[in-house]
Formats: structure tokens, C-alpha cells, sequence
């Protein structure tokens, strides 16, 4: 364990499949970066609740934002503890047995509460972190949040001090005497593509000062 | 609404963004099916926790497994609520002004209580299940599950009665007056690949019936 690892906090200790847990900086920040969507979930009235959302990062900490409306937002604005996820999956796992078939996959989960931003250049910020993740170079491109949108939006900053990664690669692993089964086993490995940019339909590409999107 | 939709229940009625719904059990079925893996949250000392992990359908059961001491997975079997989340992220919707980006997804929440599947017949059949979503007739070359791994591993099995489904697609949708500015605008497109099979570095090919992988 380096210095540059996070601290394990009793929530994320990994107990079982301790060999996948990583807890180190570099790992973590590459999982999340990597990644446009986690999923964010926290206790409403005393029941689980759970989105979808876009998120980034910038150092030790970590941003989502969203309507102010929107409940689980609120619920974690109120002081609820959120459980954040990002999850990579890279492969189905072909094991020469059906118990031992498994997922290739990069994971990162944080526990902890998250502090509502309320600055609105602290959130215009954030508005340009969160652009210029998608596409580099594009915020100065677009217009800018007004002062309405901003306050209609509420942005989230968590520390990221809870935290793990858990990560499984490669090969399957097969009972030894399962290894001379007729069977094929590998791994069936899959990935994100992007596909060529579609124009909106209403692009008017003449007002364009080149015509590269993004 | 027709009569094959989902009934609206106070957690899984869409408040803001209702415009992208849906309640449709073939829509809800189809994301759900082209999902390899979903995010399970629940409430563990009255905080959230989550795993990514992989999931089937049969009807209107939706099915997940793991090892028995899981903690969410235990959590849920001691009769705690659970919300499920499945996720695609089909592309980067890239409007004229910051606030108007957005996500082309589809995304699938449910709500319930789990039941912890007892009967190792039924247990053996859900195996069969999961792998034969992985793979279409890998059930039969495959060792099947012993009564050991069958006990090892818990299954839950969730009513699909509080279902919600959500829908982005298209185009940004831009404030009027944006609509001149002089920045490219549309969809960034995303979809999951399968890249060629990997062999197991163990795998003896002389063994295999034939060449083919799954």
C-alpha cells in the first residue's frame, strides 16, 4: 500500500474478493474520468432511491449536478448519505463451469454526504468542468449559464474520502479439474465506442466557422 | 396508457422530465434485457449502499445472484427495500448553451423487496438462465452448478410491480434564440462493442468439439 492510497474506512474494506479491492489514488481517478455516467443513490424516508447522472472531478473531489427538484438531489442536499457508483463493464468471463463465470469490469464506489454549491461562480465553474469533460475547447464555444439556470441548478461536491476500486481481468478461473472440460472458456470482451457525430436537425452549418464538430 | 403498461406507483411517477416515461412492459422489458448488468442500492444501517452486478428477467421477475454474504445482497434478503437501476448511455447530446447538454439514454428503475430463492431446483434453473443469457447453448457444455456452489450462492428474485422506465433521444433542445449561434451542435453517439473472443490462456483447443467460442 502506497502513500498516495486512500485510507479504508469500515464501509470500504472489501471483505470478500479482497484481491480485486484497489484502493490506490491513480487507479480511482482513472475509473472516474473515464467514465460519463455513475449512478447516485441515497435513503428517502427511509427507502433506497437512485439515478443516473453525468458527473466529473477535480482533484479529491467529486461533482454532480441536476434540477434542484429532482429528489435524490435534494435528499442528499438535506444531509441523506449518498453511495456513488462507476462501473466499467469490460468483458463477460466464459469459465468452464457455470459457477465460475464472471464479469470484467472497473468499479469505483464513494460514501459520504454532499455539500450543495451555492456560489454561483464556484458553480459557473463547475458548469465549464463539467462542458469542457465532454468536449474540450467547447465552453467557450456555447453560450454560458445565465443566472437562471444556474439557480435552477443544483450542484453536488463530494470529498472523496470513502472510497475504493474494486477490478476483475483476464482469464476465468476453473476448478483445476475443470480445465479438461470440452468447453470453450476465455473472455468476451466488450467496450464503448463513439459512432460519427449526428447533426442536429436544425444545425445550420453555413454559420459555422468550421465545420469539425467539437 | 395502454393495458399492457405498468401501473403508476408514487415512487415510479415521473415528476419533472415526465415527457420521457414510459410505463410500456415491452419498452421496460428491452432495456432490461439488453443490459448485461444493473446497480442494486439499498439500506444498510440506515445508509445507502450499492454493487454493480449482472442481472436476467423472466416475465415480470428480475433476477440477480451473488455469494451469500454480500452485504447488499444480505441486506435485501433480511427484508430491506432495494432499488434497481439498469442504464444505457446511447450518446452526448451537445446543445448551443451549457445548461441544454444532456444524455441520450435509456434507463430502467425498480423498486421492491427481494425474495431469497430456497429450492435448489429453482436455483439451478435460474443458473441456467444466466448463462444462457451470456451465451445461447452454453448451459450444455458447461459443468452445472453442485449442490456446494448452488448453496454458496444466493439468489434474489424481485416482483416487477414499481417499474418506471426513462427515455432521452435526439436532438438538443436549445432555447430559441440560441439556435443562431455559431457552434456546433447534435449527438455525440455511444454504444457498447464485442470485440473478438480471448481464448483462456489454459484453454486446449483439441479438447473442443469445434473452434467455435460460446
Amino acid at each position: 500500500m502506497s502513500t498516495t492510497d486512500y485510507d479504508i474506512h469500515p464501509r470500504t474494506k472489501l471483505v470478500r474478493g479482497h484481491n480485486r479491492a484497489s484502493y490506490d489514488r491513480e487507479t480511482v481517478h482513472r475509473i472516474i474520468d473515464e467514465a460519463l455516467i455513475c449512478h447516485v443513490s441515497t435513503v428517502l424516508d427511509g427507502r433506497p432511491v437512485m439515478i443516473p447522472t453525468a458527473h466529473w472531478r477535480m482533484g479529491e473531489q467529486f461533482y454532480i449536478h441536476g434540477a434542484s427538484k429532482n429528489r435524490v438531489l435534494a435528499a442528499i442536499a438535506n444531509g441523506a448519505d449518498a453511495c456513488i457508483c462507476v462501473t466499467h463493464l469490460d468483458g463477460l468471463v466464459m469459465a468452464r463451469s457455470a459457477f465460475h463465470h464472471s464479469a470484467n469490469y472497473r468499479s469505483v464506489v464513494i460514501y459520504g454526504k454532499g455539500r450543495v454549491m451555492d456560489d454561483p461562480n464556484a458553480k459557473m465553474e463547475q458548469s465549464r468542468l463539467f462542458v469542457e469533460k465532454l468536449a474540450q475547447g467547447r465552453w467557450d464555444q456555447i453560450r454560458q449559464p445565465s443566472k437562471q439556470e444556474l439557480k435552477a441548478t443544483m450542484f453536488l461536491e463530494f470529498d472523496m474520502e470513502e472510497v475504493s476500486a474494486k477490478i476483475r481481468s483476464g482469464d476465468p478461473v476453473d476448478d483445476e479439474e475443470d480445465y479438461t472440460l470440452p468447453v470453450w472458456a476465455g473472455v468476451l470482451p466488450c467496450r464503448t465506442v463513439w459512432d460519427a457525430p449526428i447533426d442536429d436537425s436544425r444545425l445550420d452549418r453555413s454559420l459555422l466557422p468550421n465545420a469539425t464538430p467539437a
